[in-house]
């Protein structure tokens, strides 16, 4: 195995920090490795808010649900999907042709561009010795957040990302069994509900462990959880105020 | 500058293939890194259909625009947003409740993991010296690709990949400058606009001198064509017959 797969298989969230700065220069470097991601028709439909300064942490660690982690890491990146930018670039070559910003196509451009690039720089962050854990907190309050980050019409936040240097070493959750996620030339639901089962009893077997026997709940269990939970019911209409019409 | 970053920042498209095949012990290599990517509390919402049957590689890519890679790369992954092993899984754990999985969240939630974890993908196959080209030309006839891979109802393919060893050495895009994307604290479009125009120059040159001098039309022009091109008009009405309503 090559040194870059067995850094993408050790991935690990990290949410406990260091006291070891991040400097604008190291953000500097992770951002460009992230612009080289492969892009839609080279629109480089993102932006990322670098935010450094500690009151503005805490503000956005409250508005993404009280995850200390956000205010206690030196670099909270926020991911957003950008079709400002290329609108303000294309204005004045326009005139007055009609345009198709709002389409559900171009909102999935930009937050498909988003997290290709927020990807890349998950893994140039690690191969720095930096760890990170995605945030998608940041859709609590996501009006809130747009707006304490002056984000244009067309601008929203995906996702957040902590970065520091780790002060943990927690231990890696397992992943469905490869059948459960890769098919061969047509997709096979009957293979992938079977891998569901083995991994029910794999990750009742880790929480037993990691919780020292208090949880056990199988994934499927979690994840009837999860569906029957409402979740963020704001967003549509937020992007719809955002200019992301869905059309 | 590391290893990984090197890789990072090497990255270009690669459209033409040798013949050396891609054996399905390395998509499974490729897969397994995927895996390791963060995933929204754990949901693992994406699944893989790798191709590798020539017929099918054929209908895929005159589905696509006839992108004559789709066809001559070893392997075409085409990665799906899936909603639907989720609500298996769930399924006999719900009895009568209500659920919430065609929300615009759990939309995003699906969209956003099947793109982390084919960013990891496209990353460690070409740590092992494959290339990789992204084909949003899978959501083309979108309708039509959904049937032949027999997607079930809240799955959608979301990009396609092509995979291969590279016959060709194409040169490296420019981007954006990087004070276009990263932004500190605050967006500022100011600064975001003042790099367009930069852009604007460095991407004229580099046409012009790929091209021998025959293109050389500024960045922000080609993006105005593109927002006043109606393009892919067809997918929320698709998403919205394959369950993912964007409520």
């Amino acid at each position: 195995m090559n040194e870059v797969l067995s850094l993408l298989k050790n991935h690990r969230s990290i949410r406990k920090y260091s006291s070891q700065p991040v400097t604008p220069m190291q953000v500097e470097e992770i951002i460009q490795a992230a612009q080289m991601a492969s892009t839609s028709s080279n629109v480089q439909a993102y932006s990322v808010i670098a935010v450094s300064e500690l009151q503005l942490k805490e503000r956005l660690a409250g508005l993404c649900g009280n995850q200390a982690y956000v205010s206690e890491c030196p670099v909270f990146l926020v991911w957003c999907a950008d079709l400002s930018r290329l609108k303000s670039a294309a204005e004045r070559h326009l005139q007055d042709r009609e345009t198709y910003e709002g389409t559900t196509e171009n909102f999935m451009v930009a937050t498909i561009d988003a997290a290709l690039a927020a990807q890349n720089a998950a893994v140039a962050a690690e191969s720095m010795g930096l760890g990170i854990v995605y945030i998608g907190g940041i859709r609590n309050k996501i009006e809130e957040v747009a707006e304490l980050l002056g984000l244009p019409e067309l601008v929203y936040p995906v996702f957040g990302m902590c970065i520091g240097y780790p002060d943990q070493e927690p231990g890696q959750r397992p992943r469905l069994p490869l059948e459960a996620v890769l098919h061969w030339n047509k997709y096979d639901s009957e293979c992938s509900n079977a891998a569901v089962n083995q991994y029910d009893e794999v990750m009742s077997d880790y929480l037993r462990k990691r919780s020292g026997g208090a949880k056990d709940t199988p994934w499927s269990v979690l994840m009837a959880e999860k569906l029957a939970q409402p979740s963020r019911l704001h967003m549509r209409e937020f992007l719809q105020r955002r200019g992301f019409e869905l059309k």
